[in-house]
């Protein structure tokens, strides 16, 4: 990993050669170049006849093409917040720097969950249906207000969702193996262990977790068979969750209702199980979307760290995977 | 208008005969026993044969029977908290106490008007239409954060609104004829005529307006016609708005789309044209709906008051109509 630090890798950065994958749009370029002041390009694929550049690279896209992913690469940063493909996929160079693109990310995910939260409390779905039909039928609502939600992963992420369920009025119990003492995040903070037994009371549980080793396949039959009627709402990643798992407690009840923005696989074909699951939503991955002066606002801030010889905050630890 | 230090009609509360609407629940009946420790008995309608006590009465009810609408009535609790029916259709007995049912309709209310708005921002119609035919696409999303709601109606449910969409960053403005300075529930607070002005920065237009003579048709051509693409979303009452002026600010995009929660002739017949307003949502009156707990807890506060000599905080005053 890059350190502000060692003399040879700023060295290396102020020659290097700026990438962006071929997908950017010119917005996006030309604030790259307003905050570096140099040339940026796009990268053109393997095949197309055009040679990358000799010499030390940054490179700015949502994926590493492969025949980049070389000691040559000074900096990768991913236009996307999640990097545990990048890092399964093969060994990180060692001395590459990764950054991530978070954005508003926080704020968006937290106003998804707190939207389907409230969707399913006004029983939005039922409206649209009778509006469809032009019919008139009072329904009822429930308030959220009073009612509790655990949040899973207590990271950037998780905080601000469990910030926003609060100033609602919803108590928001955040989880996290190191459970941290944020006021404004959470009402309080427990530890996996200790969240199995608070899966009874919860109206919703919400998963804001990474992959890594630890967590994959984590929401599995006993964990969703613990709940007592919560509806899930999945923002972290695909793999956190065991579907088949999931399709049981949803027959038996146990789970009232699923809202999926993240899948094991994706996208999922028209006739994948997941679509058959009763009760449920799946959104896509458009809980967290970045938008194009997210990738710019945050690689700035990541580009004056560096200029300043200080590591970015939105740097991975490619050995954690996030 | 009973008032507590009138010797006379404290004497009338004391022997009155208290009757609810037929169609009240056994539970909420059982709570008002338990209030009053009083005998507490549904009404019979006119024709039944059966007939109503003499002497001094007390009405618990949606609506009040012609037949009790006399000096007799010493005081009728409504279960709803719109009052401007039951004011307009004849004059009020001078010496009867009139109180409604608010209950958490102002919470109510507000997580109505929030679940419209993210559902909105988060496109959850378009990825529940997704869903239902098991197609994988992402969708953008807006952040709610940071844009302006005008909301109309300063009261305790247009502040309970203000309040919870300031909770989410949402910078609410409250228009009122007397602006309230209300730190909690508004960012800023305009008169109707200075939120005219206004009205082309609002991404909503909320409005919780009583229905009086004032605000009879208040929403029409000219309102509609100075937004610039807000969204309008009506709690309030439904003859506030000129439907047709409503019509053609959708079509020609000065409103960018509506949810309508009442609506001036209710229920409208299934061949009614609100039904095909573009981009438009109707909700059959279901934001501010009471649950029975609300009415025994509201009639029980309003007793309380009565006992203590005091005039009820949900005392409706008849002159000013809400």
């Amino acid at each position: 990993m890059l350190r502000s630090e060692d003399s040879g890798d700023s060295e290396a950065l102020a020659h290097a050669s700026i990438l962006t994958d071929a997908g950017l749009g010119d917005p996006v370029l030309e604030e790259l170049r307003r905050i570096t002041r140099r040339p940026v390009r796009r990268h053109e694929q393997r095949g197309s006849g055009a040679v990358p550049p000799s010499g030390p690279l940054v490179y700015v896209g949502p994926h590493l093409p492969d025949e980049l992913r070389t000691e040559r690469l000074v900096w990768f940063h991913s236009t996307n917040a999640g990097v545990d493909a990048l890092l399964s996929a093969a060994p990180w160079p060692e001395r590459t720097l990764l950054t991530r693109t978070v954005g508003r990310m926080g704020d968006r995910i937290a106003q998804y969950v707190l939207a389907w939260i409230l969707a399913e409390c006004q029983e939005v779905p039922a409206h649209l249906e009778q509006q469809r039909h032009a019919e008139w039928r009072r329904l009822p609502s429930e308030l959220a207000e009073g009612r509790t939600a655990l949040v899973y992963g207590a990271g950037r992420i998780g905080a601000r969702v469990g910030a926003l369920l609060r100033a609602c009025g919803i108590r928001a119990v955040g989880v996290a193996r190191t459970p941290r003492n944020d006021e404004r995040a959470f009402d309080e903070s427990v530890t996996p262990d200790d969240a199995l037994a608070r899966l009874g009371e919860a109206r919703w549980v919400v998963s804001a977790l990474p992959l890594t080793s630890r967590t994959a396949g984590f929401f599995d039959a006993a964990t969703f068979g613990a709940m007592r009627g919560a509806t899930f709402i999945n923002v972290g990643r695909g793999a956190t969750v065991d579907l088949a798992g999931l399709g049981t407690a949803l027959d038996d009840g146990s789970v009232r209702a699923a809202v999926l923005d993240v899948l094991p696989e994706e996208p999922p074909g028209p006739d994948h199980t997941v679509w058959k699951l009763p009760r449920t939503v799946i959104t896509s991955h458009s809980a967290g979307i970045t938008a194009p002066e997210d990738v710019s606002a945050d690689f700035a801030s990541c580009w004056r760290a560096l200029l300043d010889g200080r590591t970015p905050e939105l740097a991975v630890d490619p050995a954690r995977g996030y």
